[in-house]
């Protein structure tokens, strides 16, 4: 069994990496820590684990999270970057959930996240887990950024057209809308029910912190630089990420969806739809996985790829196991085999 | 392996048995039957399982379901009670989710369901499978009725009061919420987001099919006649069942909890808050759990019980896998382990 | 044109006054006080207004407020206790939808609300505004306690019932029902979309500020003590309440709706539906109207009232405006004839 | 007193042309016509007029309808081409809200809605009813084409821009987002609350029938053609339409704002917003006003454009009242000036 710590724990990635976990055949949660909440009980913060966790919850310098086998940061940007280390020294496997170690250039992370990067060093030896593309150096990760949720559903939704060279690299469009939970838990004006529900907005279009990211990565796939326009809204629903992604296609008479095809065939979490479905957040709820479906504007060069996940399954705590599992070796979908809930 | 059917599987208790029985180590399913989706790919209907599930709608006489050790209706009325004896017969237990078997009086049944049974002596051999009540009965059913949603919610909160004799059996009031899925997946302009949606109200005061069948139980329970005033109201929002029942304490000072926490000490499922606390249907959401909480009603006899499920899970299709572990010796919560999905 | 001023309009009864007086063709809103936001224009904060308001938030001594010829006091308890004398004395007739006049006794107030009233002679000569119950008092107040959502919607449910005597008042069930807006606007974890969205809960069983309220109101229509047990529940929908009553009748065989008919045919706000209907709270959404059914359980002496208001409208702003009307002499329903949005 | 009839009135444009009606100081809705359902009241169809209409549904050659002067069809595609020209015969101005007049072209028509256009004559004669694009015409129409939600979101969107040859017109991009009511009030399995709610899907992406409305009506505003990718979304709430639309600017250093100020500082109805605030379709809910809202794209010359409207309102009744008084010489505003419902 592979003991696991958790930091941070008060949140909805918190909970939903002890929902996923109670379900890894190999895996034990042996702290969660939560600076607020030292002493109290987690079922008594999360009634859905009531009779079924007795987790308390700690400080971040609980010993037995020294004795873990991997600790996940499930906590906001800035701690991860200064409690990893400590952990690593110790031969401890570390997944950052948040985002200290999702941008390679420490100067550019400090001018998007308004805090100064202090981990260079740590920084360079992060791995960022994306799976699907990045496999092999997450087999051998210590420390393992996990991509935001935006990001994941982008990088998703163009892989194929970018690694095959199929589209205009300077004109993307990712028109992005996220359920309410990807604003995470705080007590909030701006996210309660009656300021969000019934209502739909973009928000961050000059500048939301996964833009960088998103561009990063897409260059990295790319080799190149990239084009990129990002606008994220907020859905009146709790889970579920859609991006709608939009794109030039070199040439217009190409069929795209073999590319796809070849790229996920073997992926078990991406699911191709057949031509003319459309992916609904719904069908991954609570899910890890990620549906993809393409569709060719006629008379044009305009192809609109969409693509759904669960913000915070794929999008968070199921990838972050997901890249868990690669790291120990194990099978990749171990504790992730659960069907979405519908309706 | 157990080998299951399921009859009528294009509603949302068929796609919860999918779902859930995907989890359960030792049930395959065989066969799941439509007549209008026959020769469907079940994932074209429920987009959750593509990938998960190769299986085909086909018709309700598909050999296959011959073959089977158990079979599920997940029908409307009146189609069990046609179609469970051909199965009996030929040794394969039969689990009905519907309503054609829990009323153990026929002609009461035909009065609530408008059509005449005909299957009395089929009626006599069924099971109510309600474990909590009534496990060593279902241990050895071949024919069993799985509660109604309601009727679940509502004897689960009664049980200990009534077994110990705690309260004013002629003055039970059970103020009951839903979630809309409890009203099915037809077409139905009265089901529509833009109907049910931001709106509340009560449905069926005088006269819902849910009463009798509470009724019932509560009076075997109670081994005499009970008063009961059942309104349900329907909630905006997909599952869950929330239960307020009122009673009056013959002993205004008796302290309740303990006849409670020794009624459900030893039962998995079910839940015992706190003091103070209150159950929220979203800590059951896709879970089997029924959480419980009671508050005494200061300066009166009066007692408040509060009981949730999900409406899908320990009200449907999880009460019908809890009940078919028990009916095959097996691990009464097998399959049925996942925490709800919270948020 | 009447010239009225808000105090502390940062809240849904504020922008709820501004868009119910915005219609009124004899009010002009002259000042709005809010001391967080002081400075900012009001559309900054309620974006439905933008281009229809120039109102700027001042601080509550506002030398403007002093001018008006009424104020109304949109704030948390203690405040208008504190405020109202002032104006009182300046000939300004004051409106309060807080809780601070509603409470005829000072020390039961002050038990609830954990706080001290200060302001015992004024607490003396304020009018509970119910114009149904209390519209002559009304009309020559000078202190007006406008109604909790609550009260409002129990008290006409349950006000023909007990004027006429017809019904037990030792054994009164009220099971309430709520939107979201009822908790406020303050940023409040427990009211976070992900927090009540798709869930149903009770809050408040063991003594809910409300209780006193009804209780005492109810006792006056009665001229004796009444036996009240009262459960608020949450509805995940943003506006709302649904109040259903349970009570015992004297006579089971009393028809009771010419009762309801009689008290309320002249009533402009009061609506009772047909036999065999169901009130919905959609159908008074954004509307002043309360619409009432009642059901008798057969076979039993238990009666069901339902009744439906939007808590901010009939149960807030609205039922404020219809008092103004009524202390200034004008049509009742001035400025509130909009039909509900539906859907 | 202007008469008005309503063919086709059990929908949701139906009743919301009665509410805002309602409101309308000069107008009286004579009749309103339903084949299913003549005979009935209106308010036990729509329980939010109960009290405030004594309405009943009559047939579509109800002989009152001949004595109005304005005919409103809230009708499926097809109806009002038929009937229109009877009522225009005898001198009846008639506004219709569904799709038969809005494309100019009869082939055209036939090819997305399915059906031949019989009536080229009456198509000829047809005013296309945005009055910020059209108001001249629209005051000497008989036969008023209503635009089409979607539609009326994107032309206010991209107005100024093209008018002003501000933008590539090859490449531009509407991604927008509408509320479940969109969709209509027909009994519908794809919207029902247990389909809709909690997910977000596109749909219509190969061709929704919108699409020809409004590249028509860009490319009558550009006086050229117009490369036009437009993806609609559908959003898990009852009301709004959310247009993101993203255009490549010719000059990147323009500054476009003045050119929205200059075209909408004299509409009563569109409503700029300022710099970096974001429109939210829950701003609008209920009114006619649209908002739009700008951001440049850091770094490059795309252009994103936000705009806002409740498509019952201006996207639909709101917009046919607006017509209606330009029509008949009223002010454009009246019966209209409600503020949006927040929350």
């Amino acid at each position: 069994m592979i003991k696991a710590g958790i930091i941070g724990g008060t949140g909805y990635t918190g909970v939903e990496l002890l929902r996923l976990l109670h379900n890894h055949p190999e895996v034990e949660v042996m702290a969660i820590s939560s600076r607020s909440l030292n002493g109290k009980r987690v079922d008594s913060i999360f009634p859905s684990l009531i009779g079924q966790s007795d987790l308390i919850f700690s400080l971040p310098d609980d010993a037995v999270l020294n004795e873990c086998d991997v600790v996940f940061f499930a906590t906001p940007h800035g701690v991860a970057m200064e409690g990893a280390g400590a952990f690593i020294e110790k031969g401890i496997k570390v997944i950052d959930l948040g985002a200290d170690f999702r941008i390679s250039d420490a100067n550019e992370w400090s001018r998007w996240y308004d805090m100064k990067h202090t981990q260079a060093e740590l920084l360079e030896s992060a791995v960022y887990g994306l799976p699907e593309n990045n496999r092999d150096a997450v087999k051998n990760a210590t420390l393992l950024a996990n991509p935001g949720c935006y990001p994941t559903a982008v990088q998703l939704a163009l892989k194929p057209l970018i690694t095959n060279k199929l589209i205009d690299l300077s004109n993307i469009v990712a028109d992005c809308k996220s359920g309410v939970s990807g604003a995470g838990r705080g007590a909030n004006q701006a996210t309660l029910l009656c300021e969000t529900s019934e209502s739909f907005k973009a928000y961050g279009v000059s500048g939301h912190r996964h833009f960088p990211e998103i561009k990063q990565e897409l260059e990295l796939l790319a080799g190149e630089g990239v084009g990129l326009t990002f606008v994220p809204h907020l859905v009146p629903m709790i889970r579920g990420i859609h991006a709608t992604v939009y794109v030039d296609l070199l040439d217009e008479n190409i069929d795209v969806k073999p590319f796809f095809v070849e790229a996920y065939s073997n992926e078990q979490f991406v699911i191709m739809l057949d031509d003319g479905a459309y992916p609904e957040t719904r069908s991954v709820k609570s899910s890890n996985f990620c549906q993809i479906a393409v569709q060719k504007i006629p008379n044009s060069n305009k192809l609109v790829i969409m693509s759904v996940i669960d913000n915070l399954v794929k999008g968070a705590s199921g990838q972050a196991i997901q890249n868990m599992n690669i790291m120990f070796g194990m099978d990749e979908g171990l504790g992730l085999e659960q069907i979405g809930l519908l309706p």
